[in-house]
């Protein structure tokens, strides 16, 4: 008896920074590892949708970094079954109405738990120690000994819990923080302190010496550190974005950092990415631009490839993939 | 029976960093945390040896910042019994020739180590995600997507494990890394992996992914990096200092930074602090300035305070006194 062969297709938008390319010595470097499933594949691999058209005829699995034809999906593809996206947030991929509802979309969340620990690591003593005067005086040939206490016993605030904000948690855990966590549920958790609904933010921001912004973008998520929120941060206080530009209100935040109010920003997101070189961002005063790098390894293709394997092999067996998006709520 | 009533005498150098100064309300608010103890003393602040001569004619102890007069002290200062340096490292008091038999000196050891874990994982972050060139490109508004893998699983050789370096290996066993600690002696200790001698430094620096420089100066210390096991470090290490700059032969560290050998420095020590303006240091490529901040808390001197008495207590006791300077050893 012989196995079904699936065709998976591979599609890079090349606009999308190189980790992020589906490349052919990166799927054969990940299949060596996977030999048994990769037997089941015929695999192809296109850019800019220059092949998709052909491709999609014959597709059972697809992974991607651009968004799928927004237009009769079904009908150009009769066999797809299963789309992943290279990333964790698929806000870009939003609405989900192209979505056919026979086909699972998965993202790549738990990819980027590890990198993003670090990166808070760093960006919350960084902010503590205040490095950005240090490194502005750096700049202008300075020496003033700011000397900062340390961080342990400070107040964070993450918002947001699921993989990005756990990686922050275990970071804050390591200096020794308390850890008020933000979520959608207010479930408790064992790394946090205290986790409380997100329609309770207003309560605990006051009380941050950081925040730290960890949620996908969704309809809810959009603005949810809007301009009154961000006036209710304490002076001194510091925040790290690693979600999503439009979580925070910039321009409120701004605002605050140029009149020296906050202790300083590391940001990670921006509305346009690259971003464009006469953005005020650049020089905005306390702040360092981070080219959306906190939460990413280079070794991430071949993990999301590895990862993917271990759900094609879930697929193959009739169980439930991991990591399917919830239509609804996005994420 | 009334008790004895000591002279204390704190002396302050004001060129030295605010910090440490010897102020009347650190003192104050620590003898109110040791009242009983408190009572037991006369206390005198001077500055700039301005009323030392007078001061030294009745003090039994002394804490001081300054180096003591190097001439004729035991009969200037008849009781003195012990002398309390503001600081860790006391190289700039040695040699000792001038510290009388039967006069105890001790060292500050023990305040620094909190803070130096801090700033060893804050600086092995910013040296493994290349911060040196994110934050340069930030400067020329360049978006750059530097990514680069976790730290964990990374070589650190931390040079010298006392309260500093053991602060170093506290932050690189909280980042996964395998660490090799290398002393005077060689004895194991429960935090790295593997301790070596001094005198076997050469087959470990090729190893490092990260080099951490803690060592007080002596004479045995005193350029131990020299020029040819600077050129041992591999393409790409990483240094850290936070001992003292003579540890480090500066002028072969900066050659191989500005030739981009190195994946970068993160320096808090240097020959002349201040650091003037025109040192070339500021602007060597991937490197970060910190005006010698890395140690040490803003309460400094109420921890410093905390300590003498309870060295004070040990003292009317009758009991060794803790962090006593080993005349021979410098430390």
């Amino acid at each position: 008896m012989k196995s079904t062969t699936y065709h998976l297709h591979l599609e890079t938008d090349r606009k999308r920074p190189r980790l992020f390319h589906l490349t052919e010595a990166d799927w054969a470097a990940t299949a060596k590892r996977h030999r048994a499933l990769a037997r089941r594949l015929r695999v192809t691999i296109g850019h800019d949708n220059e092949t998709l058209g052909e491709a999609l005829k014959t597709a059972h699995f697809m992974v991607t970094n651009g968004v799928p034809p927004r237009e009769g999906l079904r009908d150009r593809a009769p066999h797809l079954k299963w789309i992943q996206s290279t990333a964790a947030g698929i806000d870009w991929m939003m609405p989900l109405d192209w979505l056919p509802k026979d086909v699972t979309l998965t993202n790549n969340t738990g990819a980027h738990g590890a990198k993003a620990e670090e990166s808070c690591l760093m960006g919350l003593l960084m902010l503590q120690s205040r490095m950005p005067e240090v490194l502005a005086n750096q700049h202008k040939h300075v020496w003033d000994c700011i000397c900062t206490e340390p961080i342990a016993g400070k107040t964070v605030v993450i918002v947001g819990f699921g993989d990005l904000g756990q990686g922050a948690g275990r970071a804050a855990k390591k200096l020794g923080l308390k850890i008020i966590a933000v979520t959608r549920s207010g479930t408790p958790h064992r790394l946090a302190g205290r986790v409380i609904r997100a329609s309770r933010i207003d309560s605990v921001l006051p009380q941050a010496d950081f925040v730290i912004v960890t949620t996908p973008l969704t309809a809810e998520t959009r603005n949810l550190i809007n301009h009154e929120r961000i006036n209710r941060l304490k002076p001194g206080a510091g925040l790290i974005n690693i979600g999503r530009a439009p979580i925070i209100d910039y321009a409120a935040l701004r605002e605050r950092l140029q009149r020296g109010e906050l202790g300083g920003a590391v940001l990670d997101v921006f509305e346009q990415e690259p971003l464009p070189p006469d953005s005020p961002w650049w020089t905005t005063k306390n702040t360092f631009v981070l080219p959306h790098i906190a939460c990413d390894d280079p070794r991430y293709i071949q993990r999301l490839f590895d990862t993917w394997f271990l759900n094609f092999e879930r697929f193959l067996a009739g169980k439930r993939l991991k990591n399917i998006v919830d239509r609804a709520l996005g994420y």
